[in-house]
């Protein structure tokens, strides 16, 4: 980490569409609300990043790391068939990284989740997310 | 690195939908064979990957770096307003990651490139991608 996350304010469409799940000192995990998927987006608490190579080589390098951490936690926790990792940022320009279990039965299934039809609502955090964020406290990540 | 390629064969689908640009010791980098976007495909030349998270930490940051070098590549080239980074693989299951150029008014903007209509053929390397290869070339990648 070599920058501060002083003056970063999270996106206001990314605020309403997901919830707060943990973060760690680069990053916050938030849990997208729609129930059809068991989808988080990491976004890196830095100010004015829009791709992931605005990112410093440092902060790159620690941010995939975390990809990874959050990804290997969300496989385990959903014994998922296939993780969709993705920074497009077409509609939100605040850079976000998604983090999706996919299964071959789900609602989108084989076509990517965005653009899939309407969002089923969800206004809690889901089981499988406590089970992540618990696999992320034992690394390290702390709740919101 | 820490695994061979001896065992390496490039998936039937990925082979035919788009054509080769330029290798390093762990990965090749391809263009995809829809002309309406510069679109690049990068492969980490390695057996049994289907995830990210199959490849083992050093991989992982191998990898990550490369497509930090190839993303920044391809925005110099084509100067475009956004990068779409994925690693999706629910139609093709061999490890791929998309690395792909946007604009606000290319075809499929501002949803994803995957399903926005039928592509656009391509039979040659075009310019902007020879650009990205001398681009990569200094920095040490072969052409294929």
């Amino acid at each position: 980490m070599t920058s501060s996350t002083d003056s970063f304010t999270l996106h206001q469409q990314l605020a309403q569409d997901s919830l707060a799940l943990c973060t760690s000192a680069t990053s916050t995990v938030r849990v997208v609300r729609d129930a059809r998927f068991p989808w988080l987006v990491l976004v890196p608490q830095l100010p004015g990043l829009k791709d992931l190579i605005d990112l410093g080589e440092a902060d790159y390098a620690t941010v995939m790391g975390e990809v990874r951490q959050v990804s290997g936690a969300l496989q385990r926790v959903t014994a998922c068939e296939k993780l969709n990792i993705a920074s497009l940022g077409n509609q939100v320009p605040q850079l976000h990284i998604h983090i999706i279990a996919r299964f071959s039965e789900d609602a989108a299934w084989p076509g990517p989740v965005w653009g899939s039809g309407p969002p089923e609502p969800l206004d809690a955090v889901p089981r499988w997310a406590r089970d992540v964020q618990a696999a992320l406290g034992d690394a390290g990540w702390s709740a919101p």
